[in-house]
């Protein structure tokens, strides 16, 4: 099972509509995916799922679960500040160690409106999630100018198309 | 003007003991400082803050105004799974660019438990403070097993105490 | 084929002696194994293997024959200066793109004389190698103070036998 | 004094000649400067300057004099694998501590033929001199596709030529 996480809580971003045409292309492989979004995470996250009443929020619960399943993880990692957004960091900081990640497997892909595409948010992240075990797919592929690939809220960008169904493929070899 | 940030949000951290201490030191050479301690961000800033209430959180609101005026800043960086916690990007992410850090300085600070002391983290930190215009001092001094330095909740290390007494000098002269 | 790269061409090299370790280990499970030591490089490599006659030195391209056949690595890196010798970037700056690593795997072993153990060495060689298109094994366990692990020239040390151990397992099952 | 370093050994490189680029411009400024080519690094300095004649070559006695010397650094940086030149690491494991580095200031610029700039390189080098206690300028432009913004051997692009000017102008006032 593959889960697939948009890496930012932002309502209706740009990651999130790359998360779920990735699935999709999974789908269509007869690849079984689950979506995270970082954006159903609770408002009080910071707080109560991490300190003071850590384990006991239902919701938060659940998304444990689903990452506890999974075998293998897409990351679309939106780029924030020359980083990817903090919230992704808080939200790893939440989860179960070892049971999230240690010796599964990863694959990042990073997206920009600027024309650095994510490219030490990728590599911070790698550190990441190499430290709490799970190996990286070394190719970690950048879509830059986002805005530009989409047409009325479609990818419409063979380039891009090409990139995501490599790095899938590339994945499930992994 | 200094500002010294305590990178938690986890309730009593050595973080924030650690930024109480530098700012007595500091003060003690007559140097004006305020206290930053992401514990005290609003509950649901995740949300509110970065995006549904964006600039209507009075709390929020004072906390970017001692960015704002101060000019050099000390980070106080705890190592979380192999980088800082998720929260003080967050923190980031959420202050207002350039007012906040362009053209301003900081200096970096790790502690951790274990025995790296937060070489990924003060180098990740680095990567985003300078995208975002702020000169970083090149000393980052890191604290292991933090722990060990406390003595009846104050700071009992010689090799600690003198650490960052020599960081609070290059700073003033930064 | 596992090739185990000793990264330094200081003579006598404690990274050598770690190398060799890790061949002896490997060899008793029968697994098939080769040793570049960068001591060996041409004296001139910097110039004429990358530059002024490139291709032309026997030696090397022998070396580089070994890599290409290799389908697993082993890095023994030393920490110099904050990160990874420089001559193993100019190793790797003088192998041939895909041959060399495309699609391959590789562990890191950092070693260094300070507390650090090569942390930033390893996250360094981490990006470069994955932008060459090998995959990393997420465990790069580091040995600090690699002195006090050598009695007599041998590794005296088992929580260091141990920790190199479970790095030849995890690779070989990667 | 400024010091201006080409970060590559490659004859005639673009990094060569922003280098000189650079000076000009320092110089109808009345800024003092030096270049350092690493093109004029001896044949054999991995093996001699670093290892067996350590201290004897003396051209390479007249660069490191030439450091010492200096109270800035301009490094022009090409992007290789990833990262930046192995040579450049190889010529700073070479310097003496602390004589050549420390309490000074750099500024970065990185250069590359496609579109990263050198992102990552620019980062671990930061980790390197931060490491050795130089003070990096905040802002580290990058120029992607280098190539485009050459015309008979000149740089000709004003997009590149501003961002160099106002490098130069924050680096004197660093």
């Amino acid at each position: 099972m593959i889960c697939v996480i948009a890496c930012t809580n932002r309502p209706n971003s740009y990651s999130l509509k790359i998360a779920e045409y990735y699935i999709k292309l999974l789908q269509a492989e007869a690849v079984e995916c689950t979506l995270i979004d970082l954006n159903t995470l609770p408002e009080s996250y910071l707080f109560s799922a991490l300190y003071h009443n850590q384990g006991k929020d239902e919701s938060f619960n659940g998304i444990k679960k689903t990452i506890a399943d999974a075998e293998k993880f897409i990351f679309v990692v939106p780029e924030y500040n020359g980083s990817f957004p903090g919230v992704l960091k808080a939200f790893i900081d939440g989860l179960d160690y070892p049971a999230s990640f240690k010796n599964k497997k990863a694959a990042l892909l990073g997206i920009s409106s600027g024309n650095m595409g994510g490219s030490l948010a990728l590599s911070h992240l790698t550190d990441i999630l190499n430290y709490l075990g799970m190996h990286v797919l070394a190719s970690k592929p950048r879509i830059t100018r986002v805005e530009q690939t989409f047409v009325d809220g479609e990818i419409n960008d063979a380039f891009v198309k090409g990139l995501i169904a490599i790095q899938a493929k590339d994945l499930l070899s992994f």
